[in-house]
């Protein structure tokens, strides 16, 4: 029995760790592993290797992904959905398993419809896939960004500086929320609240005026900024934010610094940490879980648990529905928010 | 109104982190925080100090506790209940939060059970208290091991050796498993499974025979040796192990080291990690978990949740009675073991 | 006898391990140690604290400075030359210990030549100091930057992408150099050589047809672009450079990735690494230097061996001229240049 | 022209970079390089295979050597030089590139002087290489044990305990002396000063007497034990030393450890960090000396610098006679012990 596997969409720490663990078990399910080359495209392009224990050994801490990957969606395709089809049946695939985020698995909702045998595995750093309680990549992108504070706060305190920090996170804040609490963040803004930067820089005047000269802001790139304060509505009307609070040009934590500064005459400096949270070797956390949604994505072809996927509840593996998982997005709960005391809406 | 919190057992990464949050929740419910020196020794010693957001600066990231700690146990010493009792009401302490593993929290149960106001904060390296999904600490000591796992990989790999690599579990083998997956560890040995030594060796054989000239062995420190096939009868009668397959002498690793290399002939080193595994910063995973369990624990004890400690389902924290923590342990599933597929029992 | 020390410009991480060093030593010499806060602005306002073992204890693996730093210039202030002079009588200072880099250490030549007993020790993460092989800072600053650089490679090779990391370096690119080499850039630019972008992009052009789809290119933030060919001279017209062939606005590393998409038709993205190469713990071996360049210091004060600085040559701590450090920048050979085989001006 | 590589002797982080930085620089020269597989044995046994920019592409970061390694001397085997002699004319091997510590090097010198054409490339984690500054190996295995000696602190403050950490070393302190000042040790031993151990025992109680009631002891593997107090004697009469101060049994860290608990009646532990000092990436200090001293060594090859090793002196590569290397142990200076001030012989 012919099995495929694809991975999509962008970097993600444990991509490797996924297929190597595929690879293994599906040795023990008697299949053929067939990799398909960058995401759905392989599929289209009938580009395609065969993956043994030998050509996975030695990936399971290796960053990036050795399939390859694409944002190409077979539906944004002429005849997209028939050449997937067609590859199939012409290479005799009797199941495909879809690594990937919202892009890849939406794609692999609509296949599953349209009858074809696919199962998938939720992969996000920036865990807002719904239907699993965390994803691979996600502690990997909190350990990069949070060791990033952890430096950022002996140069902001030695030189009483506040310092932004823009963390990953474009519709949801958690990598932010992670790291802030980590970190010790003073503030931390997020894509479930807009930012009141009055409410912020009220926030750092008294934190200075209590004798600490200093302050970490993190902030997810996603965060849109609340108009309703006359300042605020000014960044609109100059062009720096659109009407959704969204920065025009740049990242959030530019204007977000820069309107700190402005309003509270402090030396305010920004770091975007940008790819490096999501490239290179996965934690060991992450590794683990990579590994389990293998294992498990593999046992689901075997029992034919089509159209679902590999999720975390708890400390256990399960197989939930594929659709769930992009039915809407895993906010950041309001707990966290209380847990931080550190963030301004 | 006065709440004291202490810290005993053994050394784990987050203490710190979750006395700096119970100290900023407790502000906010307006509570006078009395840290305890050296567990439950300081409340028999009337040994405490004034907790407040200036003496928990800075500490979030820092390993060990700066309240100390001892494995004394009120119940083991003379008029120590007594004792206790006098001293909570002679500083007119509300309640206490323990946090601490297996030992302070049995104690803590006791306490509870005769009538003192108690919560808990779990907290284990090993991951073997029941109740809660994870325990702060833990991930701190699965990243540690894992990143010695993959430095002896290379020297095994380079030399041709069999490498064994014992790490802490004295009753389970969370971090052996979680350290062997994330590693890519050949064999797996844990506590949970007396570990065969003839099979183990006949493994390594076969993966040399197939071109494979090196393994790695991750071995928990509480793990057994099988005693039915003969050989390993053997070490009983020599005196290296007792009659229940532990180690007389020196640690698990070295037997089984020195077993690997009579049996198989093959070159065999072993490392073994210690106390580095439960000292210094906490990972991000294990900050924000320390800091969510210490901002809950506070909220217990102004909701009147006593007799019950922090525990995580999910991501979620939620309360759960004390006495179900010391109930039993928490063993490594069977899961785990088919997703590794390298152990031997 | 009374000494003062004090930490100037920006951050450096081993400054704390420096200051905990002359503190120590300065118990065996007899001295009497004061520190100045905030560099030579301490002096002008009269305001320090005295330095003990215990106020430096714990320090010696923390980022940022004890002491607080500014680039306040004495000789840019009124009468700055009268009030340090009259602070250093007024305290009984004896000599002053200062820690910094061009901008301290040529203040601390031009006071020295005033008649002022001082001792300096080279500080910066660009090396660029003269005068010594190396100064703390750069290898932690080096082992951050080529951590990063790790990670982009992953997903570059992934993402059959080129990926430009901007790294620290004003004048010089040491840090650029270093990094590149020991995370493997396929280019390297750097303020020593005008960056030729037309034979970077033909470079890449020429790796790709070569099966190799994906390069890294480290640039120092202080490289300015040669405008000998006419492509890059329209960067000069188009108002992205000056007629030096420096960016404008932004950094070097978004008109390099710019330039490399635009010229090559290659997915580019950019990261800019910024202050976290400043912040933070020092490596093991800054933290050997940063202590042995504390205790010589302390020792030169002894010895009255003042208008000079502690200095590395080979594996030995000398003393050195104080103009020394600044009399020229300490470029990056051409050895390196020729090691590297990836540099392209 | 043909030139073979081979290493030799124990493991060390950077052996694959100075491969990959040979076959590169190889290229240019228009040599063809054969990797001779497991040190000297490559060339006894005539097992080779031919290196390329491919084979040896995406090494320079990766931990062990592609080449495998062994101990073998051809010295020590019979008619072992004629073998080698007659392996190199049949394959037309024109040069040899010796990367390897004492061991490797001394059999290299004598091939030289047997006429043979031979360049060296020192490698010793312990830096006890004469003739070049610094080896590349031992910056990793200093990272790493200072890493441990940070962890070990935390654990040691909080419960009151000496911890005393055995890192490698045989003949030279150089890795305790360099960990030790980095982790700010209380106590270093080094094999350079036999151990005074009641000078040792009687530091730390006046330490706990000045209420610092933890302390840290690093110890070189290959430290004796001073014998002239007479307690010390009686651990040669009970057999746990020989006469010269050496451990009979288990490693000195152990010795260490009980006669501090015995002498000072304080709680003490002991941890051997062993071969993860030794296995895994190398640091970014280290991947640039081993890239700069394989360049080097393929440029002696090409200038005919025979009986000659690559050397660092200051922050230059240059060439040194072979023989140099090994005529006697580089030893830590005495600077060093008047640095660090916590060393007791």
């Amino acid at each position: 029995m012919k099995v495929a596997v694809l991975t999509g969409g962008g970097d993600c720490p444990g991509l490797n760790a996924v297929i190597r663990a595929i690879v293994r078990r599906a040795s023990e399910h008697g299949f053929e592993m067939m990799g398909l080359r960058d995401g759905w495209k392989g599929l289209l392009d009938d580009n395609h290797f065969r993956l043994t224990r030998e050509t996975t050994s030695g990936i399971l801490h290796r960053g990036g992904t050795i399939l390859g990957t694409s944002r190409v969606n077979p539906f944004k395709v002429e005849n997209g959905l028939e050449r997937v089809k067609r590859a199939i049946e012409r290479n005799g695939i009797h199941a495909v398993i879809a690594i990937g985020g919202e892009g890849t698995l939406s794609a692999a909702t609509r296949m599953s419809q349209e009858g074809l045998r696919i199962v998938g595995v939720p992969k996000t750093i920036d865990n807002d896939l719904n239907g699993t309680d965390f994803t691979f990549g996600f502690d990997t992108a909190v350990h990069i960004a949070t060791e990033a504070v952890d430096r950022l706060h002996s140069t902001a305190e030695s030189h009483k500086r506040v310092i932004v920090c823009e963390v990953m996170g474009r519709h949801v804040g958690w990598i932010a929320t992670y790291a802030g609490i980590a970190g010790g963040a003073d503030v931390i803004l997020v894509p479930e609240i807009p930012a009141d930067l009055e409410a912020v820089a009220q926030h750092l005047v008294r934190r200075n005026a209590g004798g600490r000269t200093f302050s970490i802001v993190v902030v997810a790139e996603g965060t849109r900024i609340k108009l309703s304060a006359d300042q605020n509505e000014q960044l609109v009307t100059t062009g720096a934010l659109d009407e959704a609070g969204r920065p025009r040009l740049g990242g959030v934590g530019n204007i977000v610094a820069a309107e700190i500064e402005r309003r509270t005459g402090f030396e305010t400096r920004v770091s975007v940490l940008g790819h490096i949270q999501r490239g290179g070797a996965p934690t060991a956390h992450d590794r683990v879980l990579a590994t389990r949604f293998g294992v498990h994505a593999c046992d689901m072809v075997a029992r034919g648990e089509f159209g679902m996927m590999a999720a975390l509840r708890g400390n256990d593996i399960v197989s939930e529905h594929l659709a769930e998982a992009t039915r809407e997005l895993k906010r950041v709960p309001k707990e966290f928010f209380e847990v931080a005391q550190v963030f301004f809406g």
